[in-house]
């Protein structure tokens, strides 16, 4: 129950329970959770029985004040005026529209008795072990579905646990505080206080915190499916498969509008905020770091193709490495190619330290801007498979699962770290393997020269594939494994870890041969060659197969069956939404910059158009993805974050490698060396030249990072401001 | 005045007033501060106006209740019973025994009226633009001393501002807040509350941040020493000369006890607590690192004395360096030096990595242990000398100067940096004249061969010399010039730009002669000469310089003149207390500890026995230094540190650039090149091994110092457990 409400929930039960008595309702679970009267369910907890929208009882038996149109079906369709829907478990909440957020898929042919459980799990209150959310059970009352939504109050209170910030009276963001609600602008209105992604992974913060009171049976599932105490309910359900998942739904016209200005027309940049009230943090960060690297590639990018302009042999080049000649290009390079391999070393160097600093302080201006800067997840409740022994969290003084932080790294060290190594151990092996077998079939066919040894000579290439792939595989399970036995207690810790885990392996994958040919092979041509290659080619495939492939399966043969039209009811459009396939995360968007600014940062001084490449790339880039996110998958949950996470981290390494990558290609520079022996300077002072060069550059590099403040300064005085009250509120409040 | 007084401030003076006029004082300052009456000094601003213990006024005369000794001399003796003493501005602190904290030297023949306004100004409440102390004229009510004391109420609002923990009612070090303060341990008697050092600071700390409520007149001096509003008061009669020093009072007693327990004994360990509670601060951070590194120099000079025991080529190598026979040692190197070499140089690195780590953690422990983890710095008042135009500070909201970052950042990046690495560049030239002039002068010796050509041959030695005192000192003008123009905020900012100017100067003055030899000149035997002669001298010139010199000037010069006898009055032991040199700060004790952790990591694998040789310097520093800040000099005021500032940095840079030298000094070991052209390795080949393993062990470094968590487990605990506390604070707070 909530502060605000002078009404009991005894008194609030006792009315519903008066009132669905005297409508002669049959098939509602109406408990009294209060009185020592057995329920129709003995088995439910006293602390879940509470009224329910089961059946008949939903069109407007429950007492709320509305202007109700009778549903066709026994419950009502899915509208946003109330009916149908359970009643908030907070009085104040109770009436007035409902906004549909979020649709659960259940298992088909579910008793009914479980699906009606369910209903009033979620409409429970917080304080009694319930999810303090809304229920809809969908026009069949035995239907595969339940609709959620969010009263106000359940709404405000997961924001003030979030640690979300919003505008205070002042303007400032300010930590959200329901205590001190009357004083945030807009906090009346949910739906212009938190945006729709907000709401909506409030819905699943609720669903996933539920944890089981005392020991209970879930109703209508055979016998041995038992919850014992502070077992978490939502992970259970999944288990046992009577949730079979769960989306946020799509508003139609907000999803209109958002689309309109993103990606419809010949804007140059993109909504963001309105990206971020509608898809979530996760989703906006992504966007915003797109539209941001793609715009710092602009100056690499004239750069380039000045130098091209200005050395006519580099043209040449280029057109040497798509062409299959195997000319060492080498040979005619000129005075003019080792400067201007010199200059764009240098700059790209330069370039990414800027670029990564600079968005750092968007980055931060992002968050502020979006309340994000002081999430409060460490603070709140663990995520629901962390797991260990129950105990008071000393910080907070929550009866928790606590799990030490030493075993935790010490796992860490002993096992995820060597795995993590013979995984990429393998990829090595096999990378050798590769140049073995090819060399092995090359010897075979010249010596034989048949049909046959031509076959063999793909031989090497299509194990190569296989053995990638299987170990691609592979370690994506155990990634998982290991990180789920690392049992992170916050959600974007597990994330980082597991996205850490595979970034590094999938990087290793793609630079592992490139790595190879230049500093072992020491073959600049044939580098450069494979470098535009992998541009040209694997940009294109990965448009075609994010992008056109999806649509075309939409269109062609989703499409067809779930067309809509406005006057549909609003449970079909959700059933359609549900057809959808699942968004595959972002991952693979990340991991696609992060490969290109590695083509491009490492090795760019070798083919000085990549930047004019990327370019062309990420401006289709954003408009496809966006594209993908409105129209081709079912909308994904975006959890509040305060930045892009562990891939910050992964770029600024990145940028860091490409100071020493850079600095002994150019040593390599064929025209370099050859300087060297004319001027009778031995191979050994080169190399120490390098290495001093190489130090020199990390060093105006590390400084660079240090100058360049990682928030702006207003944001500083804010967060200042903000810790100084804070300090004086502590002062203060004691006693 | 303040809140804990039901008696206003008008009503107090009221009293003063009657009393003072019943007794019929006659040269004591007494206004009517709230009538508009005007008070015999008409120049003195009204908010400074209220009751102070000129002459006759102070024996008992203001009424406290004591039970007084009456004084030979016009004032009484500054003896603790509060007589003489100017009545505390707070009612609540008025009476009672009070403890003499700090003395003010004044110029000598100061007219009476300027001292008395001085000591009005010391008394008068903070609210009224006054310090808020206690002051004693001395027995002289002309004499050149003014003995300063603090209430309790002062205390404990500036233990508040400066952000200070104390023990909680739970045991934890919370932030002190005044307006909790019963539920703070020991809060209502402050000699145990605050710690000696602590009240002796914040008695500086108020004096230091007077300011001028509006623009007056110091009376007594020549006209044109006017205070324009805002204007910092204790700068301008320092400037003035009216105030000659300032310095904390020691207590003896307290003294006593404190060297009997740190260096008369055999201790192995030093009494950190009491040295923190005595001294303060900046200096127990001193001396716990001291004793910390010195503890940690036991590993490397226990493997230093294996090395050189199974090695008996090195104990040859240490009798070379230390004779002055020039024989190449690096001749007779045979294989185990090599690898004993490299063990010891891989050894020095890691080791290097886990200390300062480890002395992270314990810094962090011992800034909780000693309440100093939660400062409060930026939110005080900003130091006296910070200027800038009078604004409103967004944070905090008072009224201070306000200077922009990024004009200090703009005057760091273009005047300080450039002047550094000019000054840098001289020691750099100097050097290398030193070297172009021994030259010439060896070949003019050569040539010549007489008296005359002999004497030559010390010029440059002696020119060389002279160059870098002239050019130290004029670097120390200039570092101190530059920082007072990049006008920091903060004491602690300031402090950290000053020394770090001086610190790389002097660093790099000591270590560029052996980077040249190591480097340029890749003379090993030389470099392990240098290196052994510099240990053994160095040092021993520093304990006579430090400790032997003002040992004996004290004892033979100074001590005879101030003999002290039990019962001498209390002003004669703080004027002998006065003649004590002041004390010369850290600056010497930290920059002699990092060219010695300097000489061992970044040079220990040319000479094994440096671990051993410190060990021993380091036990017996402990002790000479301990021994001089009780006896020789002064004491010192010591801020309250969270921790060793910019010499945390210092340390951690070398162990950083410990790896690069360590790599190359073992590249350049003559036995590896050997080894290397024998196997038919190229000098190249060799160069690129060695980069590949330098980047290796960065790494290894790094993911070390990333490994080693910075603050102790339960530190961590406590220090989110304060958090989420003060975040519920602020959610409760406001409405």
């Amino acid at each position: 129950m909530c502060e605000c409400c002078p009404v009991s929930s005894r008194l609030s039960v006792g009315v519903n329970v008066s009132l669905a008595k005297g409508k002669q309702s049959s098939g509602g679970i109406v408990g009294l959770s209060l009185s020592s009267q057995p329920g129709p369910h003995p088995h439910l907890p006293c602390s879940l029985i509470m009224s329910s929208a089961g059946s008949d009882a939903g069109d407007g038996g429950l007492g709320a004040p509305q202007t109700k149109t009778p549903g066709e079906k026994a419950s009502g369709p899915v509208s946003a005026d109330g009916s149908g829907w359970t009643r908030a478990s907070c009085p104040c909440c109770a009436g007035g529209p409902v906004e549909p957020l979020v649709l659960l898929q259940l298992r088909a042919g579910l008793p009914r008795e479980t699906k009606d459980w369910v209903i009033t799990l979620i409409a429970t209150a917080v304080k009694q072990g319930g999810a303090g959310l809304s229920a809809h059970p969908g026009e069949e009352p035995s239907g595969d579905i339940i609709v959620v939504s969010a009263p106000r109050c359940t709404l405000l209170r997961a924001a003030e646990e979030l640690g979300l910030c919003k505008p205070y009276r002042t303007g400032d963001m300010t930590a959200f505080s329901y205590h001190d609600r009357s004083n945030f602008r807009d906090a009346d209105d949910v739906q212009v206080f938190l945006t729709l992604a907000e709401r909506q992974y409030i819905v699943k913060y609720e669903l996933e915190g539920l944890r089981a009171q005392r020991d209970l049976k879930i109703p209508g599932l055979p016998e041995g499916r038992l919850l014992q105490r502070r077992d978490n309910i939502w992970q259970k359900l999944k288990a046992v498969g009577v949730v079979q998942g769960m989306f946020p739904l799509n508003d139609e016209d907000k999803l209109k509008a958002l689309s309109d200005c993103w990606y419809s027309g010949n804007q140059l940049t993109q909504p963001l905020d309105k990206i971020h009230a509608y898809f979530g943090g996760t989703v906006a960060f992504y966007f915003s770091f797109l539209e941001f690297y793609t715009w710092s590639l602009l100056p690499p990018a004239i750069l380039g193709l000045i130098l091209t302009v200005f050395s006519g042999s580099v043209n040449k080049e280029a057109m040497d490495s798509i062409s299959d000649s195997k000319v060492a290009a080498g040979d005619d390079d000129d005075d003019q190619t080792v400067s201007g391999h010199m200059i764009q070393a240098v700059f790209s160097m330069l370039w990414s330290t800027v670029v990564i600093e600079m968005w750092k302080r968007r980055s931060t201006l992002l968050a502020y801007r979006w309340g994000t800067m002081q999430l409060a997840e460490r603070f709140s409740e663990p995520r629901p498979a962390y797991h260990g022994a129950l105990g008071v969290n000393p910080v907070t003084g929550r009866v928790e699962p606590l799990f030490p932080a030493w075993q935790r790294e010490l796992r860490m060290a002993l096992v995820s770290v060597p795995a993590v190594g013979l995984f990429l151990g393998l990829v090595v092996m096999g990378m050798l393997g590769f140049y073995w077998g090819e060399a092995q079939a090359q010897s075979l066919h010249a010596e034989w020269d048949s049909l046959l040894s031509s076959v063999v000579l793909y031989l090497p290439s299509v194990a190569h594939i296989v053995y990638t792939n299987a170990l691609g595989t592979a370690y994506r399970q155990v990634a998982l494994a290991l990180t789920e036995f690392e049992n992170h207690r916050e959600e974007s810790a597990y994330n980082d870890h597991l996205t850490g885990k595979i970034l590094v392996f999938t990087f290793f994958n793609y630079f592992a041969v490139l790595f190879h040919i230049a500093f072992y092979k020491q073959d600049l041509p044939l580098l450069r060659k494979r470098l535009a290659s992998l541009l040209i080619i694997t940009q294109l495939v990965n448009q075609v197969t994010e992008v056109v492939i999806p649509f075309l399966v939409d269109r062609f043969l989703s499409a067809p069956k779930r067309k809509e039209k406005k006057e549909d009811p609003q449970e079909d459009k959700f059933r359609n939404q549900s057809s959808l396939p699942d968004f595959p995360g972002l991952f693979s968007e990340y991991i696609e910059l992060l490969v290109q600014f590695g083509y491009f940062s490492l090795f760019s001084c070798v083919y000085p158009l990549t930047a004019v490449l990327l370019l062309v790339n990420n401006l289709t880039e954003i408009r496809s993805d966006a594209y993908k996110m409105c129209k081709l998958f079912k909308k994904p949950f975006s959890a509040p974050v305060a930045g892009m996470g562990v891939w910050q981290t992964a770029f600024e390494v990145l940028s860091f490698v490409s100071v020493i990558s850079n600095c002994w290609l150019l040593l390599l520079s064929p025209r370099l060396q050859e300087l060297g022996q004319e001027s009778g300077v031995t191979g050994t002072n080169v190399v120490l030249v390098a290495v001093l060069m190489e130090h020199l550059l990390i060093m105006i590099k590390m400084v660079l990072a240090k100058l360049i403040p990682d928030e702006p300064d207003w944001i500083r005085v804010k967060r200042e401001q903000n810790e100084f009250i804070s300090m004086q509120a502590l002062g203060q409040q004691k006693q």
